[in-house]
């Protein structure tokens, strides 16, 4: 018996499906008889959308998968409602699970799944259920406190940081000309994070970015277009990163301020182009000077291609742990990487009151971040550099990298 | 003696750096004492900025070489004057390449470069110049007539074909919702040849892309809308490849048709937004549906990290070739690459006369192209599959690939 289930929730990752890896590996060796994984989360879950692992993946199998962006189990965006509201929610899941003799119930996502996490595990305690509720986390925006940082967030912060890089050399490469203003925005609303990885561009081979602007500091646009003049005056090349989250001291996002932003369609309704780009007018329109916006978008997230190959054994690790925790009787918590501190770099495993951890956001500390310079401090390039290190090269078919999909 | 210079111009690729390593490669051989640089094109040399390779470069040097984006050297955007205009930069050019000895001069660039070429050719033969002048292909576009392909737009191709199936994955990931449309744009102005390599991405792990919008094919908004509807009601996601150069039939490019790109801002200053997000725009404002627009922006350029390595080693090639020819007395000429027919995919290097590949532009032949369906054909397939085989690896330090700057 030990039937477990996992599934994947809210935005993927590039090392999302290596935390399955780690849950199928895990499953096996504490032998599980089903191994199943929910198709688009609980909500498919709901519908009765699920597949056994065992009969999808074998040892070839598990190493496309490590290789495999996006969730291969689809995701969702489902939101579980309170107990109060909906009771029968509840009741359907847990019949669901009995149906199929699960023990274990694992949910590999951010902050909403570890509310998920938090409602079933609070559930089947009152309720005398027998399922353990594990929770494995993952965000590209590393916001999930306790844990030193999020399977996801290593793998992103190495795409961001070699992109940066090649945006670096690329805008230099016309020198003689007049100064090229590029600005590159970001993903993260409220935590800077992924912003921050800019900074590890910087190095021997690269002069790094000029700026970096994090929604932890309030934006102001007479400061930025001040510092963008000077460093024109100074250089041929500006390069800037910008969190599409970066916010005036009034709470209004960058990419409310431009003018021409304002204006709607012919059907009535507003565009809102993105921080960059608004900022990329505004710098170009007062001061003529070329500028370029350059949005990563969803390739921050999906780019496993260059996966960081920490990240991607630490996200194996943190699905293997659940499950071994989850057999040794915990449920309701959540598994956390706490860091050994003056030391050479290591993780250490634990678990965590999910109560204490659902819902709330991790901003990056003040000490990480040099305000007055629009630069992180050595302490976040101490704290993230670790977390970029390793590669898992793609296995090639047709000159592309090879991907595993479900049938 | 023998002393020669190369320069790079126009925008760079991800390889293009290749070309010089070639061009220094080939230089040793027939040994040159001097294997100068221009930095920053014809136009820093004109100002006098150059560097000897043979003090920069060494074995280790040209792996890391191969490996840089952008323009090592330098590039420029220097439209050299017709000669009846401008005498004295011809003589000024002429003066510079006598006082350095220099005997072959090489331009790694496209269709201005080649220009450049042919009117520094030209001048060399009625003035009893000694001097040879070789042009080197390059270009992301891919629009140089004669030769089979251009050096660059292999790894241009592998980066967009990896991209897009990398989009393709994570755009499915949220299957139970409502569809999503993303709207991918691609490079090129008049040739479609970037954004038809959204194509490679279909495979037997990959579904591939629901329609790819070449500037080929006039562009009509009604037909567009439709496409896309009828596939949101026949599946979850979608992911549409358009070129930056789609227009309708009036002439008109599609980021001057949403009505909100026609505002202006506070200073008067009309903003365009680009092709993806206009069109994005228009669909969830007429749909409701959730659309998503990405531009790879110059990533598509500068992603070295992803270069194909039959990219990479024709990009040598190329510049290997040149410098040979030259040294047989050719002058007025470019390197051509043709590829023996009816075989395994063979290229064998040839030259071309400068006067018939200047200010021509190649664009897409309408057997790779099925306009109905907006798909390639196979014979696009076959064309370009053979470009985007292989790797280079990177060479890692701190996580990140490493990368050769001039000092």
């Amino acid at each position: 018996m030990k039937n477990i289930i996992v599934g994947q929730s809210g935005g993927p990752t590039a090392v999302i499906n290596s935390s399955v890896a780690g849950v199928y590996l895990a499953a096996k060796e504490i032998g599980s008889d089903h191994i199943y994984g929910m198709v688009h989360g609980i909500e498919g879950f709901l519908k009765g959308e699920f597949i056994d692992l065992k009969e999808e993946l074998d040892d070839e199998k598990v190493e496309l998968l490590k290789r495999t962006p996006s969730a291969y189990l689809g995701s969702c965006r489902y939101k579980l409602p309170k107990f109060e509201e909906a009771k029968d929610v509840y009741e359907k899941i847990f019949v669901k699970l009995d149906e199929l003799d699960i023990e274990y119930f694992f949910y590999i996502g951010g902050n909403d799944s570890m509310d998920t996490i938090k409602m079933l595990s609070d559930y089947a305690k009152e309720n005398g259920k027998k399922q353990k509720f594990v929770g494995i986390p993952k965000t590209i925006d590393n916001d999930l406190p306790i844990t030193d940082h999020c399977p996801g967030y290593g793998s992103a912060a190495k795409y961001i940081a070699t992109s940066i890089k090649e945006i670096i050399r690329d805008n230099a490469s016309f020198g003689v000309e007049k100064p090229t203003v590029c600005i590159v925005e970001i993903m993260g609303r409220h935590a800077g994070w992924l912003t921050a990885a800019a900074a590890l561009a910087k190095g021997d081979d690269c002069e790094g970015v000029d700026a970096i602007y994090l929604p932890e500091d309030t934006f102001d646009l007479e400061e930025f277009k001040n510092r963008i003049k000077k460093l024109a005056e100074e250089k041929n090349s500006v390069v800037i990163a910008i969190s599409e989250g970066i916010a005036t001291s009034d709470g209004k996002f960058v990419c409310e301020l431009g003018d021409s932003n304002k204006s709607v369609d012919a059907f009535g309704h507003k565009q809102l182009s993105g921080a960059a780009v608004t900022l990329a007018d505004i710098i170009h329109n007062e001061t003529g000077l070329k500028t370029r916006a350059i949005e990563f978008s969803t390739l921050q997230r999906a780019a496993t291609h260059l996966a960081s190959l920490t990240d991607i054994e630490e996200a194996i690790k943190v699905g293997y742990e659940a499950v071994m925790a989850a057999n040794r009787g915990v449920t309701g918590e959540m598994v956390v990487m706490l860091r050994e501190e003056n030391k050479e770099y290591k993780i250490n495993y634990s678990l965590y009151d999910i109560h204490d951890i659902a819902n709330i956001e991790k901003k990056i500390p003040s000490n990480m971040i040099d305000s007055e310079n629009k630069q992180l401090t050595e302490d976040y390039i101490k704290y993230a550099k670790p977390l970029i290190m390793g590669e898992l090269t793609p296995i090639y078919t047709n000159g592309l990298p090879t991907h595993l999909i479900r049938k």
